[in-house]
């Protein structure tokens, strides 16, 4: 109706009389119509409004056509303006329905309250005396509490600009207000509660939170959906606050205690503050008392987190029934065996199946060759060659394709292991110093280790793993990462050792200083004498020893170079997703093939670009025996006891690192249709040791992070932003055996690629590899998270489960509890002597005790139900 | 009201006659109010409203106090419903202003429009015989629209959950509608109009954009501020959509079309789709004339870029008169003098500036010794020893100095250059060839630059840079940064062929091969002739060459180590402050260390962890005379005329770097507030050259990327964010004169560090500070973002002025030319003859005439305005 003005009308003639100058008043005498939500009630006289009828009349006059509205362009934005001075504006509005407040759960919320009586900031108009003035516009009632708040003058205009949408258009910009909906929602009716109304603004320049509440004498109207409000509650938040305790959270705090009409009545009768805020304090009790009991009657997921776990039906009392004999493996094999088939055709079926089962595969090829190389290196020499690279390989082969048909969980990835290594080492060293044979030994340790392992599998010794909750298992994933870290820095240290430090190295530097002093004064009368030698015989001078220690400090550069360049390369492309370039399939494809880019290139840098450099291949024995029959019968009676208590130690290990890595394949953020299989897998894994064992290849346990990452590997990941963060959820993962079958199956026919092309991988690529491994098994680690929140600034801390339910201090706590267990592990983890290294089973499983019985003595048992919760 | 259920009230005897078991209606028949834009038309009877009345009455009857609403944990929220199954749940409302579209200025609104024509998505409900139906509500009209839209059934679902806030409160969660504010803002009294309404989702499964419009046979109430809806606008975008072309962005341009009063009556008026649309179409054009004619009528910024630039009062026609003598230097000085004491002042008052002149400081004294002592390395090498390090530090001190208290600009950061190393060098092979003195031939060559430079100042030749544009300093600025990476791999490679592919390492890589395959039928009976031979003979052995060229493959891959190392520590941290860790100041004060950091972190490394590597510092004569006077009057007359040549062509570089380097700090994105002075500072400049000259040493110019990195460490910074992308906007800089002088009275005190400890700073870190300063100098620069554009998916383009305003194609374009015009530079500046690039200087003023002759004739006028333009 702005087109057609008094004077426009005036001048064609079209003068009526019932306009009035000012047009505002034409809306406002027929809304008096329902709202949206009631089709029933619908007000007969509103299909022919007055306006409608305007509008029809005018459209009869023969109007103007040139448009009198004014186009000007104003601190770079366009202004639409009328010739009466009116001014057109767009408004945005969202309307977004927010959750009511956990005032149980959550730890904030009763504190808000708290802190709010703390102020003295209820006004209750009617009984105010000096207050005799009637408001009726929010802008008074902000003007009057921002006055009240004591804030500077400063501060009160910039809040007032944040709490208005504008100037020319003074609606509240972010409100929340309650809503009743029917429960037949199919309906979709619904009201606005328009008693009270909340108002938030995160103002950059205030220091500290400020809540009001005001009490209006009688319910005034206030606009559109506020039309009888009584009370006005004003929240003003710092900028930087913590998102648990900005804005919009504390509203939702007041919101949630005025949501309930019982308080609204008992607070609009009360007639001083400190009732007010007293009523305030009981209800906001009561609230807290009336969820808990709501909570305790319903069986609340926060508690079973075990139960779901295992997805068993086991109550917790009878877990200690290890008696059963078999039971686990049946039912392993009652849930899996149905999936058999499946587990083949859902690595070809599905969106996107193919290519992340590609990318995967060649993951998993890079992320266990390499290992099994490093660690077939590391085992030749323990070993003094006895068991190399090529039967790491074959073992590796051998093992992953049996697991990868007969193992319960596919997604498990095997491999041989620093420990394992270790355990090989004193073997070895005992058969040196007892004479004894060492494939005998190696045999009959692994055959006991098996023996123990069926034991376990049979009286259903995993159901353990019900005390072993997500905090351990995240302890142990951080002690992975830090001792894949340990590994390349010791690696790095053992090259410059030898290449670096070397004596031939300390020996040229000193000898070169000579050299200088002397060469001139010598030089004179040596000349003829040296020349006259052969010069292949001068290099051949023993001194300098050419097959030696030889001094090759550029081979030690190298290795820090191509090291810190394949986990840098690999990292960089691994959060390449993260970035805005290319499109987001290829991106995703990039990021999936991180590892083996990264490996190719840095190898291809290394023995290509930098192939002047002397570097050393790994010792490789092209004649030795890959299968070696264990010949047990050389074993005196006294070893075999012996082997005994080191293959119960080891059955330990890969008890405890078995189903640890199980259980964080099987956490519940993986979101795994087809269930664990802890049983069958250590049923699985005393048959493969003992095979293993039997033909004298290495022994392999499943791994972190392999696994994990291998289930990562195969996800559909989709990002959720909340409050600014953003959260990776897995919405679906590929369960099938073919990855790690096509993986092996290559990894056997890379024995054809010994020693070379395989040899042309710098042993540098290989710890590269490994702290790329250690960097992104961190992604999703919890206890990492909470680490890191340590040097992170309060505003910057995620709004999420357990900063929302548990006190910073008790967070900070128990975060402090797993670094001690933490370092525990890494004391008898990374001791020097190997004797002591070998009680690492029991240290690790006395984490379980730790957790159960110490922890819950610094840190409350409801705060531990959210942090160690494997839910979120 | 929602405890006092008709139950309860039963229960306790308070039966109310009045109280429907429905209470809704109890709201909406005193609802008939004025919105609250209206305090002047205040319905009497709304002071004491029925509810209230209500209210009254119930609080009399003795109430029960327990609740009767009833919570429940569902979903992971709180659900709060009564006993009668109503739900209680908090809804949250943002309303924002936003502004009109910019049917002229931007090229998207038009296109737009054309697209939703294309589509058949009008819908005339009274012409439309088929649809009898009276649709009231807005979910009725999504679904018919919908339906129309032809998308499939899961899309068409999720396109409504997106659309309305919640299955149980169906608003529309996002939408735009006009509103009208009176002339007097003071008033605050503003009103919807409410006929129509536009709302938008942004739907992730969608593959293209929808619009449709639907036009109702008569106004409809559809709830709160759209009680006559007669226009209803729906707008569907896919999520990754160009940001430009987004749900909000599209709205904008539907809503600012239908935001005039004239088009809606029109739009009324018409009986057929056809005709609505030829309204639509016509009233777009009719926008962009009437935004067009406006924008027009007055003067406005873009037009403005290079007045505002120099802040000048000559108008662009006399640009041209050079003629009238010192004017540049009058005007200069009339505007900087009066703010000299500020100079200082600026640099000790206001909040964190001692802070920052402190870092400052710090970066300046590594930012500028750095690059002294590597392009003394690099002239001490060109002139065999006769300018050396010492005499660019002298050069660099006492340049710095004259130019902090005297010059104009003292943002301006001085040092002697790549180019200029260039000139010393030719000079220096002209004087072997023509058996010419050396200082003679250089103090004459700088003599004439300064004549010419004082006649290019005293004749305000700096005018020129009135045709200056942004897009040749980003050209000029890439330009530095990609020569910066030249000379660090320049470095490199010859490092590497010094001591990684020297004839040593060959030799010695086939000696050792034939040491191997002799040394075991050798060895036999030359062991006991060799060992009898003196062992420090042995060593002395002139094959070896102890030290010439030296086979040290080590000191090769260490220079890459530290390189690489220093530019990623030095960017890691620079980048800090983008992390939440630590507290924002500590971030701060870390990023703007980080150049500091990174050197003597890096210098620290190379050579106290890899001290064993024989690393070469760089030569230094310490008996080297700092000031040579020039011998002038040993030169031929030829040789002098031949020198003004060079000097000329030096002076044109000086001119042209001097000149873009202060356009570069002036920018008006810097928010300078004392004004330039180019004029002056050439006349300062010429004096400077003069001076060198004559004692023998090197020249300096200003220089990229330096002079704009020392704006920046002075200012202040404020974070916006605008759709999700992140501006930076310099608020403030401290335009002060102490920094320099600080920091070059601390580069004078560092002769006295030479040369230990200074040669304890590997050549390694000093290529990697080019490194850094080449790319934390691309911060800001418009031509990378847009280069990197060719790699960035549509939906991250930024929705910034250029991409708003030109076209993508005509984007893509421009920087094709200025990739073609970097290319020429790059062409005649890294060309391998030395004669061929001293005309750099007239390539670099080439840049001009071909912006401003050619690129128009690709790029149209317009839409360079948008891209070349220095205000954004």
């Amino acid at each position: 109706m702005k087109d057609v003005t008094k004077e426009n009308l005036e001048g064609i003639g079209c003068d009526e009389e019932q306009e009035k100058t000012n047009s505002r008043p034409l809306q406002t005498d027929w809304s008096s119509l329902n709202t949206m939500g009631l089709p029933g009630v619908v007000d007969a006289s509103y299909r022919d409004p007055p306006s409608d009828q305007k509008l029809r009349l005018r459209s009869n006059c023969p109007l103007v056509e040139t448009s009198n509205s004014i186009w000007n362009f104003q601190e770079n934005e366009w202004r639409l303006t009328f010739v009466d001075g009116e001014e057109t504006s767009l408004l945005y509005s969202k309307h977004e329905k927010i959750a009511l407040q956990d005032f149980d759960g959550e730890v904030r919320p009763a504190i808000d309250v708290e802190q709010f009586l703390d102020q003295d900031c209820v006004l209750l108009l009617d009984e105010d005396v000096a207050v005799s003035q009637n408001y009726s516009s929010p802008a008074e009632l902000v003007d009057l509490l921002l006055g009240r708040m004591g804030l500077s003058a400063t501060v009160a205009e910039e809040a007032k600009t944040i709490l208005f949408t504008n100037d020319s258009v003074p609606t509240l910009r972010r409100t929340i207000q309650a809503i009743y909906s029917s429960k037949d929602k199919s309906k979709g009716e619904f009201e606005y509660d328009e008693s009270w109304v909340c108002t938030v603004a995160d103002v950059p320049s205030l220091m500290k939170r400020h809540t009001a509440i005001i009490r209006l004498k009688q319910p005034t109207n206030m606009g559109d959906t506020c039309h009888d409000v009584q009370l006005f509650v004003l929240i003003l938040c710092p900028v930087k606050e913590k998102s648990t305790k900005n804005g919009l959270e504390t509203g939702r705090t007041f919101a949630t205690l005025l949501a309930d009409a019982n308080i609204r009545r008992q607070l609009l009768e009360v007639t001083t503050d400190k009732e007010f805020k007293r009523l305030m304090l009981n209800r906001t009790q009561e609230l807290i008392d009336e969820q808990r009991q709501s909570r305790a009657a319903v069986p609340i997921k926060l508690d079973s987190d075990v139960q779901s776990k295992t997805k068993s039906v086991e109550t917790k009392k009878n877990i200690w029934k290890f008696g059963q004999f078999g039971q686990g493996i049946r039912e392993d094999l009652c849930r899996r065996l149905p999936h058999y088939i499946s587990d083949y055709v859902d690595g070809v079926v599905g969106q996107k199946t193919p290519q992340k089962v590609l990318s995967t595969t060649f993951f998993l090829y890079f992320a266990c060759l390499l290992p099994a190389i490093a660690f077939g290196v590391l085992n030749d020499h323990n070993t003094h060659g006895k068991i190399g690279v090529k039967k790491v390989i074959m073992g590796q082969t051998i093992g992953g394709l049996f697991f990868a048909i007969f193992g319960g969980q596919p997604l498990l990835i095997l491999l041989t292991t620093a420990p394992l290594a270790l355990y090989i080492k004193v073997i070895s060293s005992i058969c040196d110093d007892f004479q004894l044979d060492f494939f005998a030994m190696y045999g009959c340790v692994g055959l006991w280790c098996a023996f123990f392992l069926l034991i376990f599998s049979l009286f259903n010794v995993s159901r353990l793993m019900h005390w072993c909750t997500r905090s351990t298992e995240e302890i142990f994933g951080l002690f992975i990462s830090v001792a894949f870290c340990v590994d390349a820095c010791r690696d790095t240290a053992k090259n410059f050792q030898k290449n670096f430090y070397s004596s031939q190295c300390q020996g040229e530097n000193a000898i070169t200083n000579i050299t200088n002093s002397l060469s001139s004064s010598l030089t004179f009368y040596s000349w003829n004498d040296t020349r006259a030698n052969d010069s292949a015989e001068a290099i051949a001078d023993p001194n300098e020893e050419p097959m030696g220690v030889e001094c090759n400090q550029a081979s030690s550069v190298l290795f820090l170079l191509l090291m810190l360049g394949t986990v840098w390369l690999g990292v960089s492309i691994f959060n390449f997703k993260k970035t805005p370039f290319l499109s987001a399939g290829k991106r995703e494809i990039l990021a999936d093939y991180a590892l083996p880019i990264a490996v190719v290139t840095m190898s291809f840098v290394g023995s290509f670009f930098f192939r002047e450099v002397k570097a050393e291949p790994f010792r490789y024995d092209d004649s030795e025996n890959v299968f070696t029959v264990t010949p047990l019968e050389r074993l005196p009676g006294l070893a075999i006891a012996g082997a005994m208590g080191l293959g119960f130690a080891l059955s330990l290990l890969i008890l405890m690192d078995q189903n640890i890595s199980s259980a964080m394949v099987n956490t519940p953020l993986n979101n795994l249709k087809k269930g664990p299989a802890y049983h069958w897998d250590l049923f699985v894994m005393a048959i493969l040791t003992a095979a293993l064992s039997a033909v004298g290849l290495p022994w392999m346990h499943a791994l972190v992070p392999h696994s994990p990452l291998h289930a990562r590997a195969l996800a559909d990941v989709e990002e959720r932003v909340h409050q600014g963060h953003v959260y990776q959820i897995i919405v679906r993962v590929r369960e099938t055996r073919l990855t790690v079958l096509f993986s092996h199956i290559l990894i056997g026919l890379s024995i054809m690629l010994l020693p070379y092309p395989l040899a042309y991988i710098p042993p540098a690529v290989l710890n590269g590899l490994f702290l790329y491994v250690a960097v992104t098994g961190l992604g999703g680690n919890q206890m990492f998270e909470r680490i890191s929140l340590f040097f992170t600034e309060q505003s910057a801390y995620p709004p999420n489960h357990y900063i929302r339910r548990v006190p910073q201090r008790k967070i900070h706590q128990f975060t402090g509890c797993q670094l001690a267990q933490l370092m525990l592990m890494c004391l008898f983890g990374f001791v020097p002597w190997p004797y002591m290294k070998m009680i690492f089973p029991v240290i690790l499983l006395s984490l379980l005790p730790i957790r159960h019985l110490i922890v819950p003595r610094v840190v409350e048992d409801r705060f531990l139900k959210a942090l160690d919760s494997s839910e979120h």
